[in-house]
């Protein structure tokens, strides 16, 4: 998407030709930095000091990292060590194990001399592929804008709301995003969309990740507590929920960012439409009862007992928000049951979040 | 309550027999810092600067001002603009005006150079008068505490969870507070209760106020995102949700700190009972439906955009957690339905939150 006017990707290959250029994540929201990665090490470290972060983002990174390993050293040995190197920065990030995996096949057909030249091209396909993917979730999705809007233009409004949790964007992926793709495609077909942006506390990702890239590219938006979406929705202010998510069951139920439960209800006691927007390898065929199944990470509570932001001189400041002593929980995820979810939004197109409208999208998982 | 053992009030007439002291809130939940207030100018300035807050303690601060003022002249000119001085300094707070109202009837009744005698006398009763009514709502409370316990216990529990969302506590009275008045009750009586504390963005009264004061008593507790919630109830980790109010409608719709709506659905998904303590002057029996009819304020974006906390060299500083240029909401409350609550605890029991619950409790109410 757009920063100021140029179109962006959060990983490109640098003017050189060889190198690789990411935007340094952690100095978001106040600072833009472009970061060059020459190494399977400087890769490794973006990846592990989350400078990259959002799975297909991760994935994207790990390939470039495979082919920058493959230009110092094409063996066998050598890649397979950088296989175990990049795999070993985030080992849960399914994406990451996706992409490596990828890479190996790719250069595992072509002899030594032409690894090199095979991982930069499957490297270029795979986020070609992630934006491919995005832009189709962003096309889907955008058809529940474009009917929201006429419903609320008929009501007089002059614009159409849209409420988001977490950070489901762009920057979490090569471009377009998955929650926000249908936003910046309704946008940019002339749509007046507005997005009311969850903070998303504790590490703040809708407030720092979301209201910068919905800042750079020109999409109106307000940030607001994460506390305030269901006073909102009972005065008709959100049109539509569309939030991302980090695993879907076969029964439609949505983990997602701590909180997205909650706005859920919100929708549901308003009759506001809630859809969660998805790639579908992130659907989880093996898991049924979200609840149940899926285990919550529990993360430091540091994130919750500090702050970090931009004080009156410009310097980049953590603060304790809660007293010495007191004690603090911070679970990352929660799971939204598939009752509460209006439908998802894939590549493929938008079905019931139920198991049947999961096996009328994915026929191929039927029997 | 206690702080480190010492039971305290956070006002007090001071040793000296005249002036009178309190706590200066802003600077919590870093510093503990006690303010003497020694004229009517000091006590117009700790409520207009909020060094005092919370609807019973701005009233016991206005009361005491009237003392302070009558000490230096006690003519019913001296006294009507004193009247008014404290009246501008928070135009809203209902309690103010009645606790000011109370000391310019008891001053009227006695000739001037009994005044100054009559204003501290009364000053405090006010306060004993709402110490009085929270540590009943406190008693009322406990009860359902003790209930919650002894099913968690009969469950295998070795604690009993309450959660609760911004501060009602001591720090917003005089002493015991509304919705933690019951929590210290069952502390103090031995049942081993422990607290969620909602850390209740944007201006984290629940993270800064309540976890400061439940950690001085010795209650334990656990700071939480307000995205939380929802997920400890789904797996069973709160028995009892108790909340404070602002202002509760004669249908029993309950208007409170932004973000209590989601934790009331939440609470009734999952079967966990929610409780709204109150002191019976909140009831405002002139409004029905807090939806339709409560007016919600909005407050200034930064109270959003920036976060105040205690850096490493120990300094307090304000950082911005926005980008810049990106437009923040600030609503700061939200409406209840009375659907949603469990039952209503005032001074005088538990009623049910509907227009039978509270004219049964209130039958000076009927006809």
């Amino acid at each position: 998407m757009k920063i100021n006017g140029t179109p962006t990707r959060t990983i490109w290959p640098a003017k050189d030709g060889w190198a690789v250029e990411i935007i340094d994540q952690t100095r978001l929201p106040h600072e833009l930095v472009n970061v060059r990665l020459e190494s399977l090490a400087d890769a490794a470290h973006a990846i592990k000091a989350m400078l990259v972060r959002g799975a297909p983002l991760i994935g994207a990174t790990a390939a470039y990292g495979m082919a920058l390993a493959a230009r110092a050293n094409s063996s066998d040995l050598a890649l397979t060590v950088a296989y175990n190197i990049l795999h070993a920065t985030r080992p849960t990030a399914i994406n990451l194990k996706w992409a490596l995996d990828q890479m190996i096949t790719a250069l595992g057909k072509v002899p030594e001399d032409q690894r090199m030249a095979a991982a930069y091209a499957r490297a270029a396909e795979i986020c070609d592929e992630d934006v491919a993917i995005n832009s189709a979730i962003g096309d889907n999705g955008a058809t529940l804008i474009q009917a929201a809007w006429e419903s609320a233009r008929a009501r007089g409004a002059d614009r159409v709301n849209v409420l988001t949790h977490c950070n489901a964007g762009w920057l979490a992926t090569v471009d377009w995003g998955t929650a926000i793709a249908p936003i910046y495609k309704a946008h940019d077909a002339g749509i007046p969309v507005h997005v009311w942006v969850d903070e998303t506390r504790p590490r703040n990702q809708g407030a720092s990740l979301t209201a910068r890239e919905l800042n750079w590219h020109g999409v109106p938006h307000t940030v607001i507590a994460d506390n305030t979406g269901g006073h909102l929705m009972q005065h008709g202010m959100v049109d539509l929920c569309i939030v991302g998510t980090d695993r879907v069951t076969s029964n439609g139920d949505v983990c997602n960012k701590i909180g997205t439960y909650l706005k859920a209800l919100a929708a549901k006691d308003n009759a506001v439409p809630f859809y969660v927007a998805l790639p579908s390898p992130t659907i989880d065929w093996s898991v049924a009862d979200g609840i149940k199944e899926i285990p919550i990470e529990e993360r430091d509570a540091t994130e919750q007992t500090h702050m970090t932001g931009k004080a009156a001189d410009g310097s980049i400041v953590s603060v304790q928000v809660t007293p010495d002593g007191s004690p603090a929980g911070n679970w990352g995820f929660d799971v939204t049951p598939a009752r509460l979810v209006s439908g998802l939004i894939t590549e493929r197109g938008i079905c019931a979040a139920s198991p049947e409208g999961l096996r009328g999208l994915f026929p191929e998982r039927n029997g």
